[in-house]
């Protein structure tokens, strides 16, 4: 290797220039984006042109951020790499309920409720109950888990899109579990949406022949003491965009049922248990 | 691989989305780039809160920049990787003067300029004389050749971030050769200047225990009507940054003899010739 900067030698040019008393996980991590970025530009000979073009591209992404709008999120998202850094940081144990992605809409806080209340405040929507239990590895009942649930309503928008429309916490609450474990509420079958796709990201997904859409779901924080908490959706398993979820967060043991009833007002009934692992276990 | 995303097979996931009828080029470039964006994250096995700094960072990235600031560039430049995109699409064959980065601040139109003139007009610096010649491979000269040169003044600033101090193009000016291809003007012996290290890219390079230098230089924008242009600098070779450009802009050919004379008010003289390849040779 030459001092100065080659093409061959471009990885080792810019990695050497690193200090021998930085951060040493933020040395291994820039030497890896480094020495990855530079293959991707020689895989496929990146022109001038494409360079402009993706330098554009990225200062657009960093522009249309806002307090309620992250497009470098979306990015991460559609491009897998949201997904793929949680499955890297979430590996559990078989039987284990599984992560996925957390999503922009939660919010801090919202109401404790008692079993069997009705999270659908604003009166849209077809009615299903949802009920299981928090249990652990060998299917004892976890005492005192938080089931933090939220979903979008009948429109496919959640409630902080619309502050001007739906009642504050429409389709949000928080449920703590007894000595059985169980949870019990109803709220709605929720609906597919959109991804925000009037920005950078919504154009490069036209770009790739690929729509904005992601599958009906309910999205859950579990929570209990000494336990991993769980970030995760279950999905609706008939739902068209079951198979191309825009973000990538299906997957197979989030597929929950949702059984037809007809109890009343409510037309559907979606039973899923959530297994808990004690924090420290990571074998996958 | 399952028809859901996981971990291992989350590449072929994301690639397997994009449509069957889309540009073939972006196609190409996109798998290429997904592939190496998640062997980054596994590699590494990036955390949720280094995914969280990164999604930060390159939002604030995009939110610095603006008409006379593009941090993007910036990023690149100091990766390594704006060097490594100008070496894949100029290589040159032996002998033929190399390209370097161009860099935010060339102008078009600037003042065309007589040989022998001046184009240092704010009286500061020390002056030097600049002159060679415009050839081809074989040594013959290039008439009509247009030889566009920049420089900081001896502040460390282009014209352009000061135009209420500095008069409109100071130390900027084109020559075109005559039918010996020589040039020849005056300006003076440039300084060494920090890239702009206000912002989240000048926070990265205290991180990595960089500084923010690049060494003196000469820019140069090159043309000739049939030949391939040349973007490049002639770089100071007794600076203190020479060995470590912040931009990796440095190559062996490209450091300018600046030899000291006492020709009155003439401090130095560089000498140096431009060697220039017809289009579409791109023999290495």
């Amino acid at each position: 290797m030459t001092k100065y900067f080659t093409e061959e030698g471009s990885v080792e040019a810019v990695q050497a220039r690193m200090g021998d008393d930085i951060n040493p996980r933020l040395k291994q991590v820039m030497a890896s984006l480094i020495t990855h970025l530079h293959s991707f530009a020689k895989d496929v000979e990146l022109t001038q042109e494409e360079w402009d073009t993706a330098v554009e591209f990225l200062t657009k992404t960093g522009q249309i951020c806002s307090d309620v709008r992250q497009e470098y999120i979306l990015l991460s998202d559609v491009l897998g790499f949201s997904m793929l850094v949680d499955a890297i940081n979430n590996r559990r144990p078989p039987g284990a309920t599984e992560n996925t992605v957390y999503g922009p809409f939660h919010v801090l806080n919202a109401p404790i409720r008692q079993m069997g209340d009705n999270i659908s405040l604003d009166g849209k929507g077809e009615r299903c109950l949802y009920e299981g239990r928090v249990i652990d590895l060998h299917g004892e009942p976890i005492e005192g888990a938080c089931v933090d649930v939220w979903s979008d309503n009948a429109d496919g928008f959640y409630d902080v899109q619309q502050p001007d429309i739906q009642p504050q916490w429409n389709n949000r609450g928080r449920f703590i579990t007894g000595k059985d474990g169980t949870y019990r509420f109803y709220g709605i079958k929720p609906v597919s949406y959109p991804i925000p796709d009037d920005g950078p990201v919504g154009k490069m997904l036209t770009a790739l022949g690929r729509h904005p859409y992601r599958p009906a779901h309910m999205h859950y924080l579990v929570t209990a003491s000494g336990y991993q908490r769980i970030v995760t959706h279950t999905f609706v398993g008939d739902d068209g965009y079951i198979n191309d979820d825009a973000v990538f967060g299906v997957k197979e043991t989030l597929v929950a049922p949702f059984e037809h009833v007809n109890d009343g007002d409510t037309i559907w009934r979606s039973p899923f248990d959530f297994v808990m692992v004690p924090e420290g276990d990571t074998t996958a």
